[in-house]
């Protein structure tokens, strides 16, 4: 669940309780069983994360309120999803990736996510959401919620890693500003490379984190994790994309 | 930071906010180092945990809902703990047993507690609690501040470990019942053996969760631990313990 889906990016902290009400329907809906939820932070992470100035190294005490109050600030948000989810009555848990994660200049390293998987099995939907972890490099970094994801697709085994975003999928450029923008529907990641190098699009971050996510989503699809990128933020679309149904979207291929 | 002094056990998820930010403010003045704080859940754990009949083994749906009730609650009260810690200037960061600790039988089994000691070498306070966790034997259970504490203690090989709770320490009978009854300056394990055995007091849990913090207490103090229970409802008496000053309530020796 991408943090532009679930907040509004342009106001600080402050929630879509529709989307997310709307969200959390589709996938009670839906009867989903054995999945995972992580989202990002949207206007709950990043604003702060830049004003602390996080991954730098060097601690100050204000910094480390920076660090409890990033963290706090996502555990607020988090809170808001999994209560949701009760609400329509699918059992879920917030599980904190920095209680568990340790980061190596901002890659997640060592994670054990046996208790994600166990809750998954029990039949508990385990949330999680990109975090600010300890960083054996960095003191600390922020681990985004898409790193997480790919990293959790792959070491769990996933068959299916669903990326839900406030656009259809991936554009040949951004579609926010472009009009002549199309939606890539196929995306081998033998084309990836050669978007990240040659420029255009994609190699500025204009869309939304797009870069990031579609740079942590190829190594997912390379692992054999079938990947796609939808919009979220339409109606049915979430259901469909946990039924298997055809959605609108971006898969990217191995 | 007992149940019983930062929420009303009488009345369900309510926090006590005054002697929450009276122990913030405590632990600030005695800037207290390397410090880890491990609360209860008083008013927002015991009910819900009766509620839905945690630990019986098998989980209904109904039941998979109060797991994640459970936690969400605990999480809300941990939120409070660290607010009121940020707001005073001490860098705190809530940590969840429940990402980490797998259980078996109710008691502790598998938890690598190397995050929680780097972030108090880092200089923040990892504020943990009683938490719902896994139990490889009966699904879930409620693993209690209180066995949380001692282990941490034992594990961290820590100096001192102080259960701040709201009577003045161990008495020979309820104090809240009894007149005659008279606080136990000086509680030798070897003393505790015969207490449990032999019954009167301490036997029937009648004054807040004396025994199993007695017991659980008692383990880290044969472990080498200094443990002091005082009564963290008085003023001044956290900063006090903090600081190695005198203050009254019970310590468990060796």
């Amino acid at each position: 669940m991408g943090g532009s889906v679930i907040t509004y990016k342009e106001r600080s902290m402050a929630a879509n309780h529709d989307n997310i009400r709307r969200i959390a329907e589709e996938i009670a809906s839906s009867r989903a069983r054995r999945l995972i939820i992580i989202h990002g932070g949207g206007s709950f992470g990043h604003p702060l994360a830049k004003q602390y100035r996080i991954g730098e190294g060097y601690y100050s005490e204000a910094q480390l309120i920076g660090v409890s109050k990033i963290h706090g600030s996502m555990v607020t948000l988090n809170r808001m999803v999994v209560e949701a989810l009760t609400a329509v009555g699918v059992p879920a848990m917030g599980i904190s990736p920095s209680s568990f994660v340790v980061a190596e200049n901002g890659r997640i390293g060592s994670a054990d996510f046996g208790i994600v998987e166990r809750l998954a099995d029990k039949g508990i939907i385990p949330v999680l959401y990109g975090d600010i972890v300890l960083d054996g490099a960095k003191g600390f970094s922020v681990i985004s919620g898409d790193q997480l994801a790919a990293r959790l697709a792959i070491d769990l085994k996933a068959h299916k890693l669903l990326f839900g975003v406030d656009v259809d999928g991936v554009y040949t450029s951004n579609p926010k500003l472009a009009p002549e923008a199309r939606l890539i529907e196929r995306l081998p990641i033998s084309r990836l490379r050669g978007i990240f190098e040659v420029g255009g699009a994609l190699t500025t971050d204009v869309t939304g984190g797009m870069l990031g996510k579609v740079s942590e989503a190829s190594m997912a699809a390379e692992a054999g994790v079938e990947v796609l990128i939808f919009n979220a933020s339409k109606p049915e679309n979430t259901y469909r994309a946990l039924k298997g149904e055809g959605v609108r979207g971006t898969i990217i291929v191995r």
